[in-house]
């Protein structure tokens, strides 16, 4: 859709929309760079004040991916002229604004619309060290990849859509997508930067979409183990009859550049594809680090997979997938 | 909607979304600070790169209002799942690109969402120096008032939706909509900080809203002179059968502190009240400067007004419309 606008030559702009990276990044005069993201959608779960959170947690997420702190936040919003309550519009905005406050981000204003269907968000600032930005260009032969969130939220949202959804499944679900990439973030920086060569956050393109951006602007082969994902206990279960539209176009956008191995579970093929909110960080660690990043991550009690490896270039293939 | 949210105590929020004022004002660690807003609308003409321009020019004007120079663009944007042409998204994307362009903002990203509405727009950030922010509330007794564009967007535009607009009048009204407020904004910046006391853009509140906010902030009574107004030609024709829904909502919500004096004709009297896409910029400039900014922005060839007055605070009566 952007392929008509111009290449722009501003030496300010160290990352754009052009990369497929989570988040631009703008030289600022002095200090340092902004790192900035924006993301809305409609309502994920039933309860305002926890779908305020969820939004929050998420727009925030982007700035983490990149390796920067998250500072400001205008919100976006619309909400329909009639139906919805003006309690539940405040919640929404207290939602966000309790998870701002958490992840030390200050509101600073917003634009809200009549929309027919409801929506939420919010465009984040935040501040990154130009020397020290993750893209998804940086992962290398050897480097060892870690997911620090379980997936399936898709699948658990759609289920909650129709009611259908177990409830410790939503409360496992829902506490994932309220917790902030934060902590990951910050063990990240504290690390010396030869530990972590890219890192990038499992959104809307599922884990196969982000895997295979990864790959592609590394010119690196993926390798996930199918068995070693983890994934929310219960929603294997419930796969089958809640996968969600945004699925099958991820499967349709993706799965051309993937290959997935005889004894991979079509349930675990699913979870490849199912478009996460406020998803985790899939990291890629150099080599001789993943086993001190995964226990730094398990130490903060952040409950950190090995998913993976990165391969030498397979030519038309970012993906393969092993039981 | 917003008073639930509780005072945030962080020094580096210089301006935020409780002030009324057009844009947030964040101190970044060293350097200027950043002056931020976000804003987008549905299509209010029907050639998509003119509508992207219009909302480039119309969300930079935050920035310009508050005395800032903006610098970076997020993309805001819901289309419809079928029906439009991609190649319309396109120039929306396009327009938009190259009104950002000339105001010398780089687009670092953005989020695109499937929208029953068509909705296009941006989030700003803009560099401001924090010792010359132009808020709402510096107006001061003997200010002259200087309005920078002519009014009547918002009956253009419903005129426009019926097709009843005369071509000349909607000539007039997009070459107005698409032109930037950076030029006032700069000439503003080369006067000494003490000509010009306050400053806001005139958007959906309409002059009435916005003159009244700045009244009500500066703790003084706006006096307009109604035969002063600038009006595109031919807009007061057609106003009495293309008021907006949003024109009516002003005038409710604004119009209990208003007092119009006989005399004015009710056509002005609508147009007060008349929402603005990307209006002109409303300026207080000290007694003894109205003049020299009004000449230099002739200079400019910027097309400026002087509509009123400032004069003490009458109680609960922030506007006074003579005829």
């Amino acid at each position: 859709m952007l392929s008509a606008i111009p290449q722009p030559t501003d030496a300010r702009i160290l990352i754009d929309f052009r990369t497929g990276d989570d988040a631009g990044v703008y030289r600022w005069e002095s200090g340092p760079a902004l790192v900035q993201t924006v993301d809305f959608f409609t309502p994920i779960v039933d309860d305002p004040y926890v779908y305020g959170q969820i939004a929050a947690a998420n727009a925030v997420s982007d700035v983490y991916a990149m390796g920067g702190r998250p500072l400001t936040a205008l919100a976006i919003a619309g909400f329909p002229s009639e139906g919805l309550a003006p309690e539940t519009i405040q919640q929404i905005f207290l939602g966000g604004y309790d998870k701002l406050r958490e992840a030390g981000v200050a509101l600073v204003g917003g634009h809200t619309v009549q929309d027919p269907e409801t929506k939420f968000g919010y465009a984040i600032t935040g501040a990154i060290d130009p020397a020290r930005i993750l893209t998804n260009a940086g992962a290398r032969v050897g480097d060892g990849l870690i997911l620090t969130k379980a997936l399936g939220t898709g699948i658990v949202g759609t289920a909650i859509k129709f009611d259908r959804v177990p409830a410790a499944l939503m409360e496992h679900a829902v506490a994932s997508m309220l917790s902030l990439n934060r902590i990951p973030a910050e063990i990240i920086e504290r690390l010396p930067s030869s530990a972590v060569h890219a890192c990038t956050d499992v959104t809307g393109f599922g884990l196969a979409g982000h895997a295979s951006q990864m790959a592609r602007a590394s010119g690196v082969t993926i390798r996930i183990d199918a068995s070693r994902l983890p994934v929310f206990p219960g929603v294997l279960e419930i796969a089958a009859a809640n996968r969600s539209g945004g699925l099958g176009t991820n499967q349709q956008h993706f799965g051309g550049g993937v290959r997935v191995e005889a004894g991979v579970p079509r349930e675990l093929e699913w979870i490849l594809y199912d478009p996460q909110t406020s998803g985790g960080l899939l990291i890629a660690a150099a080599s001789d680090s993943v086993d001190q990043v995964v226990a730094a991550l398990a130490e903060a009690q952040v409950a950190a997979s090995r998913v993976g490896l990165v391969q030498p270039r397979i030519d038309g293939l970012p993906l393969l997938v092993g039981p």
